[in-house]
């Protein structure tokens, strides 16, 4: 059955909370229909987000009847539910729709939800559930096989969106690449992956090691990274996919202006040259993995202050520093093609 | 009511699989009544073990009629409870005995387990099941409460005990000191603590965080750390541990002739140059955490090459080494216990 969505976002209609529901419109909008916000009705959805010219804010599922899927759209910290989204849930169970969620609080473990989907044989789709038990053996690993990872100074700065156009870009050059996500939004976009925030913390690596096993009959794997490895909250996640993924080269994420870490507002980012290093040193430690390139987000500045952002970092890292958004990711492509192209030759070579 | 304990590790008495079993008869020997393995029956509990002097293994519950708790007292790798195990358990339940499993497989989610549990009304306690969704801030640290946290350079090399003497070490000189144990073991001998490798992900650092916070009315907290930096399968944790208790100095623990990783025997661990200076880049991204010493595991060497060795690492690292077992704890409590005095005269100077 083919999905027609309505993304809910209720109340929280920009594309920070919202970025689930945003990318899931930037990379599925063929199967969205509309987005439920009552605070915006009847605006174009890209007014708020930033994607989905074709959509609309509808108020209420009687506005889209032939949606079959209900996808919320948020992920919050913490993961809760808001209480004043439960009747739209429970609306749309009614009618027959399948609901799927990332968040963390499990809406096919709420009794109401749940009994309302059985009555009514429809499916609550968590994302993030899970029953990961492996442990990362390092055993295995496809010789021939390129692995690229992306990486952040912070959490939601495009590590997600980097690694699908790295991999889109790729496959428009007949490279027989594939994106693994790791995280719940890219989950619901690719159709595989494991939501590592949500395995248990001795099996994240093994989880992460799990997936790549399962596709490495491709020439390359792009693997989604999470938070940051200097995040107080997230580090750990962090460091288990790196491990996991065992990646030869990283691209570093991050976006313009954004100084304080994601939920520490209280807390300074370390500089670019710093992340860097710890990746580097981290992700190194049984074989090389250098940081090729930077991936810039510059959603918060102007054309022209982006550019001169660009130049600066450059020349700081001395790496090249491509914004996917403004300049296309041809960039970015011919970077990680061309690594991996040396990479090969190396290998051949011996 | 007072444990009264038998440890259970039939067939799998040595000090590696058992070490469960044997820390829990080092720091809480005074419930132990006996050691259940058939194939040891009769001896001391010291011959395989390395401790319990005064204990002898039996070959069945009804060797021990006084107790009433049977302790499962292995930590296997996947953590699943032997086959061969089961009557044994049942045994103990029938009996009226609680039983304890630090097992990633829960003993109280085992169907027959749990029924005759509750047919006799005993508990069934399993250390690693938690329920924690707690993420770090880094809020409300108290400024004068010391934080002193054990890596490692692998698993199992010394991190728990070497925290708990470091902790005794300093109660016997009248610091107010409070161990904080992070895995099933610790928590078995101290009754606080959560087992870290087992909480979901994301919230690794905040359930280490919250422990930090339950218990910085003391004034020293020795973190107990776990697995390594460098472990492909464990790093995770690890780091999730060091960056939510945000500690002011390190330990590095270590075992002589440790050459390759815990199960990852094809793996050479990195040299302890590398792993110190990974612990310190990644601890000290936002205060300095330097490691101030060393603790040595000398039990696969004669004291002759112990001693040889330690001169090489004092030299090497330029640290003090200590074999707390061998040399006694005293070595290190010194310059913990100093490092600690300094500290905070330098913050009463401001």
């Amino acid at each position: 059955m083919d999905r027609k969505i309505v993304i809910l976002t209720e109340g929280h209609s920009n594309p920070h909370t919202a970025k689930t529901g945003c990318c899931v419109i930037r990379y599925r909008g063929d199967e969205v229909l509309a987005v439920i916000d009552s605070t915006q009705e009847g605006k174009p959805v890209s007014s708020c987000l930033g994607v989905g010219e074709d959509l609309l804010f509808i108020s209420s599922l009687s506005q889209a009847p032939q949606a079959n899927t209900l996808l919320i759209g948020i992920a919050p910290p913490g993961g809760k539910v808001p209480e004043s989204w439960r009747p739209i849930i429970l609306e749309a169970i009614e009618k027959g729709m399948n609901v799927v969620s990332g968040l963390h609080d499990f809406i096919s473990d709420d009794t109401e939800f749940a009994d309302a989907a059985s009555q009514q044989e429809v499916e609550l789709i968590d994302v993030r559930k899970n029953n990961m038990t492996e442990i990362a053996r390092r055993p295995g690993f496809r010789e021939d096989c390129f692995r690229i990872h992306t990486v952040g100074h912070d959490c939601s700065v495009g590590k997600m969106v980097t690694s699908v156009e790295i991999t889109n870009g790729l496959k428009d050059r007949g490279v027989d690449a594939q994106f693994l996500p790791t995280g719940q939004t890219g989950i619901m976009i690719e159709g595989i992956g494991y939501p590592m925030d949500r395995v248990i913390a001795d099996f994240i690596s093994g989880a992460t090691e799990k997936l790549v096993l399962e596709q490495q009959h491709h020439d390359v794997l792009v693997i989604e990274g999470q938070g940051s490895i200097v995040h107080p909250s997230y580090s750990a996640v962090t460091l288990g996919i790196l491990h996991g993924s065992f990646p030869h080269a990283l691209v570093l994420c991050y976006e313009v202006l954004r100084d304080t870490i994601t939920g520490l507002e209280h807390m300074n980012i370390p500089p670019l040259t710093k992340i860097r290093e710890l990746n580097e040193m981290m992700g190194g430690v049984f074989q090389p993995c250098p940081v090729i390139a930077v991936s810039m987000n510059g959603r918060r500045v102007s054309a022209e202050e982006a550019e001169e952002e660009k130049r600066r970092v450059e020349g700081e890292l001395g790496l090249p520093v491509c914004d996917v958004f403004r300049d296309g990711r041809e960039k970015l492509v011919d970077v990680v093609d061309q690594f991996r192209l040396d990479w090969l030759k190396k290998k051949q070579d011996g």
